[in-house]
């Protein structure tokens, strides 16, 4: 299926979203115009708000924009509240631009429930069959793994989990560049006949598509990188990318303090210290930056509130990739053929 | 409520439990006896496999003992089949010693699934007004905190978590030392009103007992210490458990490869080795050693099937100690009272 695009990308960012808005996103926006040069970046938001932190920034020759928009959907935002209360928020104009096809690309650090009620319900709405979106996470270890659902969905059916598998699929294919990649179900064990009965369900609905399924697959599969993609209900994935992200600061907070604790370690910690920066950066979630929410009608990317620039950056980097990759179609026929 | 036990206290370990049995199952065994010299330790399975290992060590003085039973359970058996399929094995054969008041405790390295099947169905039984018993997992990091159900029940019910949170409690102060301890669910988002349906029904449940109930916890306030028990169905914990040891597994294996690939971070690697031993032993399971089946009418304490000589003995221990702090009759009174 063919992909009709313009060469320059217009890529939307949402300037109100960090929790240091606006000086992070529009930090952020400044790095990633400088990389994608040839690609337009739209700052939305107040413009009183935005101008100010731009102006911190030589932004000549940047292909930077700011379209105005009054209103500012906060963390403590009900979602439901949001989609009909904030008519002209950031988030709702800027989707709007690319509901109405004068931007490709919708990034935003903001409140991920919001982002999730105004791109569904207020303006791109999901793509046909599509019975629920989901958020795929990519874990930041180095093989990349995908995770999906990661939120967007507490309670699911198996069918909802079989339409995970397949979106999951073709972003790890189109945006991530693994052909043909492997499909696990993510359960408390390999063997079949574990797992919840949701999971059983699922994967017997998964073995009957067309995808590379594999069937169940634990925790250690997936950060050992045996599987590109792993399919959960969004309180599971959840639970369990915020697992990983726990674990890993309690263990390097435990390393750095025994080091402390002796003459010796000290200077051993100061040499390796360089490695263990190394190994960290493997595991730091601004590398990747976004999340995108498969199965709206449109490239939308998620990101931490607590993202910093170079986030950011990373985030609009990978909207870019998902555009470039046709991943919006792509899922339009996905879902279609099953 | 009076807990009426001999001062010596008999241990049933099942000596054909581990993946490595006799072999880890006799010598922890061993450990234990010199250790705990008061108490009786009484290896049951096969008595020829038994006493070759048995006579590896001086086990002069000690205070050990051996009950044949004609049957193994493998890895790969079914828990269904076993509790009628194998009634020799050494699993109904220890169970039933501590269920006729020949022991206080009975401790495995074995099959899970059969632990349980065994237990619930074929010997012990569970406690009056017990749904359904729970594993609860104490976890390996400095502030001991325990999560349950971590396996035993795929699919739960609100009821359900609202019992494993008052086990939880008793099991956190009775055998691990912590009076009047917080007792959270584990969510995906602090604030009422996230987590799924499952979790939003047992919250008002948990809410209106008489434990100490604080909320919603996510996972990095179970792992930075802030809470001393946190309830999840059997799924979740488990998913939480596995994410949690694949992930410390893959960071230091990260940190090995980045500390060997130069030669000033490998001499600094050498000098912090003993710093990053330590952190690491604060990670390692078999410190832990034990997992208790909470709601079954016994003490009964089941390990990893990879469990080697020093976890064994630790569950020992950690037996020990549920025996000690009479944790059936405190369950009983608990849950009578909700």
């Amino acid at each position: 299926m063919a992909v009709l695009r313009t060469n320059q990308m217009k890529i939307v960012l949402d300037a109100m979203g960090s929790e240091n808005m606006p000086a992070a996103d529009v930090a952020g926006a400044v790095e990633a115009a400088r990389v994608y040069s040839q690609d337009e970046i739209i700052l939305v938001g107040r413009e009183e708000l935005i101008q100010p932190e731009l102006a911190k920034f030589d932004t000549s020759g940047l292909n930077l924009s700011v379209v105005h928009a009054e209103e500012i959907i906060e963390m403590t935002d009900k979602p439901r509240k949001v989609v009909r209360g904030k008519p002209n928020s950031s988030m709702h104009v800027g989707l709007n631009l690319v509901k109405n096809g004068e931007a490709d690309a919708f990034v935003s650090m903001g409140n991920t429930g919001c982002t999730l009620a105004v791109s569904m319900l207020g303006t791109l709405k999901r793509i046909a069959g599509v019975k629920r979106p989901a958020i795929a996470a990519v874990f930041p270890i180095p093989s990349r793994p995908i995770l999906l659902d990661n939120g967007a969905n507490a309670d699911c059916d198996a069918e909802n989990l079989l339409q995970f598998g397949i979106m999951g699929s073709i972003y790890a294919a189109a945006a991530n560049g693994k052909p043909n990649p492997t499909v696990g179900l993510l359960s408390n064990g390999e063997e079949e006949g574990k797992g919840n009965t949701l999971v059983q369900e699922a994967g017997e609905l998964l073995a009957k598509s067309s995808i590379n399924y594999i069937g169940n697959v634990e925790p250690k599969d997936f950060m050992q990188g045996r599987v590109d993609v792993a399919v959960a209900d969004g309180f599971v994935g959840n639970v369990m990318l915020k697992t990983a992200e726990a674990t890993a600061k309690m263990l390097t907070e435990l390393i750095r303090t025994e080091i402390k604790a002796g003459v010796l370690s000290t200077v051993g910690g100061l040499l390796a210290r360089p490695a263990m920066r190394r190994a960290g950066a493997s595991l730091d979630p601004d590398e990747v930056g976004g999340a995108p929410l498969l199965g709206v009608n449109g490239v939308v990317m998620i990101g931490h509130g607590s993202s910093g620039s170079k986030a950011v950056k990373n985030a609009i980097g990978q909207a870019r990739q998902a555009v470039d990759s046709g991943i919006v179609e792509a899922i339009k026929a996905g879902i279609e053929t099953g």
